[in-house]
């Protein structure tokens, strides 16, 4: 459990009363009560307030402000403000400003905006985020600290280079093990001397659109950029344990934000929190495989919804009202997932800048009579009423998708087969074919183990590192089915190929050979034509994208290419390795083929759906103390009718007993135990 | 009247003599002859021929050019050669070229290039216009100065960051007051010393597409780049008074060009004149409405046509040449809308650079039987035949729309709720019923009198400024019409929201509260439906874009929403206030809906057409000593049929007189006494 | 012939081995005799590896490298390396990189990025050639240098700025006459002093996409930059000839690639190489197109293939494999219009950095087992059977089409009338007619004499360059044909307009004046009407982008437009001009107008088809010592029947003879001597 201070779902948010008067917050506090609010977000930009100039300080209003919480009984999430520098630090230290992609030094302005190598901002914020820790640490209410906000971007100035220097000297030793791993024998790229390495940007070996001469060298700077933002959150949260050595610390996650590598990541947070904004044309699917990728970057432990809107954002090109019941339902989904904590940005809107037409619990009209407030307060309601049953509780799943944030960039930064190339996209079009059949799904790393999996499914897993594939070869053979896909098994942890065949390292499990790989253009498709009887298989399927062409080596084939001059050619094959399978597809098919694959597989494995599946019903489970609560989601507009089956299970919601068939209403849910 | 000197509507354009030799010159004035050209703009880019050094100033080429031009009766409009410094200039004082949006420094090359707080272009563009006016303040054909050439750009250096800064200081006196305005406690921005603060541009604040972290700083610095360009100009206009004291002093604006708050420039300048490039797919309504705001610019004042193309231009996609007859029409379009002069950019093409292609009285083919001349010589006539009976004559109009540059910045600078919502778009939605329905419309600023008008639409009135809604309340009580639609009344002067519910400070004439704001997909649409009797308006129409949620408190709900989860929510209200009407349309309604809606309003106000509609006829009325002149242009390519009623007015164009039913040929007009 | 140390179609390409060890080498060889590879361009990227630091120069690799392949047997292109300059040069002589287009010093990175004027550059490119010369100019294998790789790019840096300086200086003498070719005249940007000159860029009179203000200064800004890089080249082919005087020396060109002019490059080269890359959609007559051009640089002297991808690229949007067969009837392509070598790049590939999935005749499998190797093989076989058979033979042609890269370069400059308008596109439309029609056609230089040809087509022949209108004259006036279009006549060779009507110094011989140029939006076309009976050319076909108002001066009207207000107006002429004809298109014209128009030309002319066309089905012939080989090449994915005549012709690859009706299957070919 998060915190036993406050054991129940946390309900609240991003709160900034020191950007209004002392009314105003008393007008809050008298709102919040109504809401069932308990928990506040604050400090989150007070970094000019807090510290008006390089020797000062000023917690006087971060004092009153928490007096006044603590009085109104709403807990903290305390933030150490670091998440913009001060205008005042940028025109007395200009290293904390960055050095942008097109080598552009900036000035002050934004956010996300401080150079992770600068010397000053290391320096303060550090000591902010000390200071914080000594003046609060016995603060009652505080429950969770919140270092900094949304890291993210990048920096390409010259204490980056030297940093970047001394990064790869840490992991290659020698100029000469630099060269061949950064491969720079190519176009004559070899350095004699560190000094001579340039951050990889627009200037230098890359070009807008991930474009980059060199992978290798790419690839590394990513690394080396969010390690160095790390450093940044870790020298922060080390100033805090100097005082607050219990409350847990967290930063504020974004998903499958693309820059940082959150598995690394999440072994430094106490606790792992995340900001979901999905838009009005987000698939369900993909918020749920979010939600299942941030449960997985501590293997299964709950997380915290740290930031959602209540209605409308602001960023969005169109930004539409969440209909009636979807901030509810959308709520919910969070803790279907493994969410402990229900919190929005923001609890009060702000009045100027950027972000005055984001929604907010309390809106520019200022008092409850909206609708939007109302639909907050009934779910307070709601989540006072469920208290801790749900708390700790777990996802348990057979299967799982390996997800890789080192490979995403390998395979996005790659020059060739295709543009089309989405790893993301890829990834969630088999998690869609599991969410769609209602099997509960793990999103993991690649250092995760397998051994609670039946099913494990690495799509595009291009980068194969040390260890993977023979941890594979052992699931596999152990008698798992696993599942990999078209341009997999290509290189090792640098982009180097692995030569002698493609997939390489996962050759010998799969029992194939891709010998090339054919690039289609988006008005091309091929076909994977299932031609044996196997299940619910049999049948055409549309495919593209790429399309490897293979060859058996002790490998069945199960399905053929049906056009081209690849024809005949195997499209998909199983191999038989040990006690198990290893399936490779062998190009990118449409979501038809999808659910009747894995349905195929789960069904060999015996990996049953957690009920039938209801079209637009999304379905998942957690378990704590022996007892299993069903989450059942109708996210059509329209009702739907589930099958629950014979057994009553109690309702948490609405009380009372369901079984059979159950009619829900447009986005409404049911929490059932059984 | 303009000028004396030139009775008659002055007819030429822009003429650059300096680029060929003295027989070329003698043969142009050969050809102004035939064509009736009777005014030149000379000297516009010629800064760097007549001082061709920081220390040293030649005359003599322009002396020798005004001396053929009075030899030949041709007047001039002289213009102060500064719309582009020298290249010398540059060199040597590297502070008048602008640092551009990105943050580069710009090198010598283009126009609109100087920088407006450069110091070295402020000493020599007042010099430069100093000197001219000391040395031709007598010349006989002067009829009209003209200061540069169409101010625009913005530029980011030091030297502008400092002046921004005295800028803000003078606004705001005290850094407390300028944090509240610019509401810096967002993101901790908070300033502490004047000189943190840097200019909004890609390097701090802003990011292309009109994108802001601050939209109250963006705001400042577009008033405060738009003031600085002013400043220029009346530098150089005190410095021409010194010796020129009655010779009328302009520059030439261009329609609804973004950057340069127009209303506050028009002050300034002794007439308005501007430059008029419509392509061929832009709509006449459009033409118009720009026309309609160039006359409201100085309250109904007539002003001059500075340029227009007589053929094609170069700078568009695709260059169309001007349709045989259609020259002649939007010459008098402009003229049905105010204008007092027919001016070409330009009487003779150059044949090197980018402007070689633009269409010009003289083409390269250097003589006078081109299709082209020969439309120009026949507007000659006319327009000598036409003499002074249009000059001075005005506008006369009950209905005006309100138009504001500082709200168009304010609401393209918005992050939200929708990226399709576009200032000019929906007040020309307005603007183009009332034009279809023949009904006299000016373009006021919000600081003009509503006095003298009976409907006043403000669509999209975003930013309230001091004063505003008092005085709507005033007109409405006092029986006005007033319109105004979703997103009014949101935010103050510095684009703060007014909290306490939408739309803020017109809530109360309107009688309605907006409690949220829906922002549609492309792919969406609602319907305003109106279900009671009321007139013409009757049925269902297509609307899009935003979607206000609106209450009624007080309105009388005409319309509502068709579909959605607000189906039913009033869509369309009025209410009534003293004794008039305030109506509120809550979304971006289809055309079809307006025309119904502003024709209604127009017949309960007793607001007549100036003649019953025809399709593509357009109908304008001037007004002079008690005598009106009603203008029929028919911009159909064919033949139209016009019902110009009973009594029998005189043809001014073709002699005679006309009443009943008339034929109109394609792009042919007329002139009609009444 | 190129070199009679290897008498047969060179078979081989890039090979870098030392980016890999000893025993791939070994295993290289052994793969090259299967292939019956017989040279290998080596050295291309190695300049940091034989010159680890300003003062050393290490060897040892490359002798060793070169000993292992003359063991084997294969002949060597020795590259000077100088495609990419080392890392220690960039952070030792900054003046090396270069400075982009908008102004920003790159650092080090890439290829094609070393400044043309940069002293270090120079100095040490030309030292390292001489180097290699001095040491290897006995080697037995070497067969021909080449300089450097793929020329391209340009600077605009200050030493950049400072050689344009002197470069305009020698093209002009005065700086008066520099104002008048540039036209400076214009918006005042006269220069008094050299030094103000700055180059034309994104911060000066540029901006993305070939816009300028200054037409004439970006046209010698584009010629000083090829001039620049042609220096570069001329420098090291100097220094190499100080000690090997018999090698040809050559450099890669790219067909038309915009930025270099060919036609001066390669009287600079003793053969003319180049790098073919079609994509899957590239039409096969703008790939037949390119290798015309290319062979026409050097007036029809055979050229080398250079590279070519045995499969797929990797650069492309979506890199598709080719098909089978496809690289052999591509490379046949390339040996039937001309070349006398079929090169890949490259021969094994990379496993590291951007080129990796960049197909290979040795792919990352490794051994010999491969479509793509086995197809390779194939080849080497049939083209050592093939022996000296075809070497030195050349394409005889009385068609010709008239190319200019300087003309490109100000089409797409200008700023108006359309954006439409792209040179390359028309040239190839006219060439395709040709080509289609099975018309051999030599592409030729605005320099090349016309004596040889009865028909000369010059489309867009906008830039008319001094002496080019007398030749057409003499030419026509001797019996020729001429064909020339809309746009063309316009300027001089400084983009300055030719005065007194369109086209300019062509309308003598063409009979006609453009009185107009209308430019049509993409929706928009017009139509050629060929009314009066003209060979197969009776009807009405499509056309647009520009239209040209025409009236025939002495011309014959053979066709009208169809619509709009110049309906009726000349769309096609041809004026009788002493024994010729000047024919001029006046639009735009769909590809059925072209191919009966150029039908209709050849036949009166008596210029034969070399077979008559079969759809899909390419024809071209070399000759020599009085023996002709006719290519046939099926690019259709099935049979074509073709008819060869009555006469049989000897198989040069099936053996045999062959006449009548042929079946050739898809892909496939005949080489057939007659």
């Amino acid at each position: 459990m998060i915190n036993s201070k406050l054991p129940k779902m946390w309900y609240g948010g991003d709160y900034n009363p020191e950007q209004w008067d002392a009314p105003t917050m008393e007008e809050d506090m008298r709102m919040f009560k109504l809401a069932e609010i308990d928990i506040a977000t604050v400090n989150v930009f007070s970094w000019a307030k807090i510290q008006p100039s390089e020797e000062t300080y000023d917690f006087s209003e971060l004092d009153r402000i928490l007096d006044k919480l603590q009085q109104n009984n709403v807990a903290v999430c305390l933030a150490t403000a670091t998440g913009a520098h001060p205008a005042w630090m940028a025109k007395r230290h200009p290293d904390v400003t960055r050095v942008d992609y097109e080598g552009r030094k900036r000035r002050f302005g934004g956010r996300h905006n401080s150079c992770p190598n600068s010397p000053a901002y290391r320096k303060y914020s550090a000591l902010i985020a000390e200071k914080l820790a000594e003046r609060y640490h016995n603060y009652p209410g505080l429950v969770i600290w919140h270092v900094s906000n949304e890291y993210g971007g990048y920096c390409y100035c010259d204490n980056c280079a030297e940093a970047f220097r001394d990064w790869a000297k840490a992991r290659y030793g020698t100029i000469e093990a630099l060269n061949e791993a950064w491969y720079t024998a190519f176009w004559g790229h070899t350095f004699y001397d560190w000094d001579e390495i340039v951050p990889p940007n627009a200037l230098s070996e890359e070009w807008a659109g991930n474009r980059t001469n060199f992978q290798s060298i790419s690839l590394d700077y990513r690394r080396f950029q969010s390690d160095s933002l790390l450093e940044c959150y870790k020298l922060e949260a080390d100033a805090i344990r100097k005082h607050s050595k219990d409350v847990p610390i967290t930063t504020n996650l974004m998903g499958t934000y693309p820059e940082l590598d959150y598995f690394k990541w999440a072994k430094e947070l106490d606790v792992v929190s995340w900001d979901n904004y999905p838009s009005i044309d987000t698939p369900v699917s993909f918020t749920a495989m979010t939600h299942s990728l941030m449960r997985g970057l501590k293997s299964g432990q709950p997380f915290m919804l740290m930031e959602q809107t209540p209605s409308q954002q602001n960023w969005q090109p169109y930004n539409s009202l969440k209909r009636p019941g979807v901030m509810r339902l959308w709520s919910y989904q969070a803790v279907a997932h493994g969410a402990d904590t229900v919190m929005f940005f923001q609890l009060r809107r702000s009045i100027g800048a950027c972000e005055k037409y984001h929604g907010a619990v309390i809106e520019h009209v200022g008092h409850e009579h909206t609708r939007v407030f109302r639909e907050c307060a009934e779910l307070g309601r709601e989540l006072v009423q469920l208290g801790d049953t749900l708390l700790d509780s777990r996802v348990e799943a057979k299967a799982a998708i390996v997800y890789d944030w080192e490979n995403r960039w390998a395979v996005e930064l790659s020059s060739g087969p295709s543009v089309a190339l989405k790893y993301v996209d890829e990834v969630h079009k088999y998690y869609d074919a599991l969410f769609s059949q209602n099997i509960a799904t793990d999103m993991i790393s690649v250092e995760e183990s397998l051994d609670k999996y039946d099913l494990v499914i690495a799509p595009v897993m291009y980068m194969i590192k040390p260890g993977f594939a023979e941890k594979v070869e052992q699931f596999v053979e152990r008698g798992g089915t696993f599942v990999t896909t078209f341009f997999s098994g290509i290189v090792n942890e640098n982009d180097i190929v692995t030569v002698g065949g493609y997939p390489g390292k996962l050759r010998k499990v799969l029992g194939i050979w891709a010998e090339e790989i054919d690039a289609l253009l988006p008005s091309q498709s091929n076909q994977i034509v299932v031609t044996k009887e196997n299940g619910a298989l049999l049948g055409s399927y549309s495919c593209g994208i790429l399309c490897d062409l293979i060859h058996a080596e002790g490998a069945e084939v199960i399905a053929e290419y049906g056009s081209d001059f690849y024809k005949g050619m195997p499209a998909l094959t199983v191999n038989k390795f040990g006690q198990g399978n290893a399936w490779y597809v062998a190009s990118s098919p449409d979501g038809e083929f999808l659910k009747a694959f894995v349905s195929e597989l789960c069904r060999e494995k015996g990996i049953e759906p957690l009920l039938q599946p209801t079209a637009g019903v999304e379905v998942t489970e957690r378990s704590k103390d022996g007892k299993s609560y069903l989450f059942v989601l109708n996210h059509n507009a329209e009702d739907a009718t589930v099958q629950l089956g014979d057994k009553p299970m109690r309702d948490l919601l609405n009380g009372g007993e369901r079984s059979g068939a159950v009619v829900l209403k447009g986005k409404d849910l049911l929490i059932l135990e059984r």
